[in-house]
């Protein structure tokens, strides 16, 4: 039976049953189970602010916090706590995830002629605030406090506010308070959940409100995320993580294996897929993460993880992307002879993973790109989190009196179709001529 | 009592009252007032899918129809009814906007390298659907199809549907039908209200679903997109049309009255509001404003909508500023002697209108910026509709050998600070030598 503990999908493509499809691709996540429990805790913020935030940290995080906000003492006794090899690490992902968020900011004003005499361009703003949720509690989160806040200083965000839950001691993790410090945040306040969410979005005495929250969190997070959002805007709803994997015969079955035991030991409900048209590839890769998985820390985990992922056997790499597009991985790894070539027909992915020595876990920390991606399907429609979620893009033009003179016909004629007889107007009153001093 | 019919606030700002500031300021949409009527019409439509549409529009707009779907000899019908001025006036226009939405898209792919042997990048793809609304029933808004479907085919989205109300006849006015054509829509259905939105999001028998939908649309329709956020996505709120104008000595009166009864005349809820540190220009606008609003056809339309309005004298340039900042406005004017370095200080807007040839009509239209644009104060958060709606962005990396195994310990560092030894194990297992021809 030992050779039963890890039990994992493995299929051809072709021959994959309607039920185990859909539990593939249908992957959503049920935010309407956990609503009734969201609302209580945010009608709670928003009636009672900071005693609501009390009661319901001692709730769900078993502790009374007195002072929610993190003091500069604490920061700085976190500082001398974590090591120099971790705070060294950290520097260098903050610096490569700072250089490529810098690259996806488009230039500040660009203005274009559209017409003769008609300029029309784009200005870049950056929002007032932000709030980056970033998860903790049992576990230190370093990483999304990275990957949240280095983004929104990046686009320019004044105020960035980091929610993070607290220990049953009451205390933030060192090591997420060093990552958020580096990172730039300028508020940090130990509290989490849904009440953290609640808090940013209507403010309460003592967190003043933010304009959008970002970051990943638990099903609670993002129902009240989702349940926020006329009041404030959000990324994206955050489902378990999950990869996908195109290969053929030119991968190795080890990595192959480690990648999907790394996305196993995340989340009991990751998922982690894995897509060749090679069998003998297919089969070696099962040995390898039956071998890996027993090896693992997290087995247990491990286990739950890979009885809801898959090994499958594809006819053709063709195939094999057909179901990748389907599919719409959070994270997507090519390991294929000429990746660049699949890339250009991939049509949905949070983040791809080129070549062989290109782990997804290089993106989680260091390559630089976001780590906070749509998962459970979303990446059909949204993109990951980047440093235009953060910016405003405001339009402008300039015409001149020549330029308005050529377009007049246009605007007048449209307006009066639409029975709007003041629009023209305001166009006609611009040229007639009037004393020369006067304009 | 002749000179009262037209009545508008006329203040000094530091003067203004917390009442009067808050109506300016605090203008958001109350959606909540009408989220029963929506719920009930979008659970009938998620129920009876076609039929309740048949229902649905019966209700609202007063016909019975049988066949949603604008069929090909309708539109060529509509192409022949359609004057020669207004379809060269709307091809003028599809050429603008295209040619500026371009201009909004990233390229295609790029990369750049974070760390040595490290290439991060990102790739655009289009979304596959999206689906726009445009107002109709009793007056024809082109433009709306023009601003709506135009980015989306920029974009590159395959599949772009309009969903418009039908007239009383059950027909489509002939000029949306002519410019969404125009525009490239691939499907138009004589469907409007909640039960449009409805049926994009769900899908009925004849529509099927779209991955987002865009597009202005009354209070209902907002609140069903709002509603309807978490099972497809939504470009914005949208509330009653607004302009600030800014303005010193340089600007003529007639021209700043002009558009602010351009602006009145959409809607009773529609705001305009002039801030000048210019006291004769303040009076001289108001005299202006009165008589020409005498001169309107939809003088009662104007009318309400004054009464909402202000006329604000700023102490200086800077203060008129700051309160255009606060206010967020859906179009902003700017007519003063520089208007770039006030442009330079402009944190939220809309679109922003430059100069005294630039009137808002101009870009309602033709200069080819989309005049899909946040308003109640929502500038602050987000954009207005932009290419960039309609695509994913999609993040790559591609590292070597040595790119890797140097930045193998800020990975495994952070990883296993985090608790994911496995991640960690992902990088290890490509560093390990093998046989070269398995590499």
């Amino acid at each position: 039976m030992e050779k039963e503990l890890f039990v994992l999908l493995f299929k051809k493509l072709s021959e994959l049953g309607e039920e185990e499809g859909s539990a593939l691709l249908s992957r959503g996540i049920d935010v309407q189970s956990v609503m009734p429990t969201v609302v209580e805790i945010v009608n709670d913020v928003q009636e009672r602010g900071d005693r609501a935030l009390c009661d319901q940290t001692e709730r769900f995080d078993g502790v009374r916090v007195g002072r929610f906000r993190v003091g500069e003492d604490e920061i700085e006794k976190a500082d001398e706590e974590v090591p120099e090899k971790l705070k060294k690490a950290l520097e260098i992902a903050v610096e490569n995830i700072a250089a490529f968020h810098h690259q996806q900011l488009d230039r500040d004003l660009w203005m274009t002629q559209t017409s003769p005499g008609a300029m029309a361009g784009q200005m870049i703003v950056p929002l007032d605030s932000a709030g980056a949720y970033v998860p903790g509690g049992r576990a230190a989160y370093p990483s999304s406090a990275l990957m949240t806040v280095v983004p929104a200083k990046v686009a320019g965000v004044e105020r960035v506010v980091v929610c993070t839950p607290p220990g049953k001691d009451g205390k933030v993790s060192s090591i997420t308070l060093v990552a958020a410090q580096m990172a730039g945040a300028d508020e940090i306040y130990r509290v989490g959940g849904v009440q953290a969410v609640a808090a940013m979005a209507f403010g309460t005495e003592t967190i003043r409100p933010v304009q959008k929250i970002v970051g990943p969190g638990n099903i609670y997070v993002t129902a009240a995320k989702l349940l926020l959002r006329s009041t404030v805007e959000i990324d994206m709803p955050a489902g378990p993580s999950e990869v996908l994997i195109i290969a053929d015969y030119t991968a190795e079955p080890e990595v192959l294996a480690s990648d999907m035991i790394a996305q196993a030991e995340h989340d009991p409900q990751s998922i982690s897929v894995l897509v060749t048209d090679d069998e003998d590839l297919a089969i070696a890769t099962k040995v390898e993460v039956e071998k890996q998985a027993k090896e693992v820390a997290r087995r247990e985990i491990v286990k739950k993880s890979l009885a809801k992922s898959a090994i499958l056997k594809a006819g053709s790499t063709e195939e094999a992307i057909g179901f990748s597009n389907s599919f719409a991985p959070e994270h997507l790894e090519i390991i294929v002879r000429d990746p660049m070539t699949v890339l250009r027909q991939i049509r949905s992915a949070g983040s791809v993973f080129l070549g062989p020595y290109t782990p997804v876990a290089a993106g989680d920390y260091a390559s630089g790109t976001n780590h906070v991606l749509p998962t459970s399907g979303y990446a059909r429609v949204f993109s990951g989190l980047n440093a235009d979620a953060f910016v405003k893009k405001i339009t402008v033009q300039q015409i001149s009196k020549d330029g308005l003179r050529l377009l007049s016909d246009a605007i007048t004629v449209i307006a009066e179709a639409e029975g709007l007889a003041a629009h023209a107007e305001s166009v006609r009153k611009r040229l007639v001529e009037r004393k020369p001093e006067n304009l």
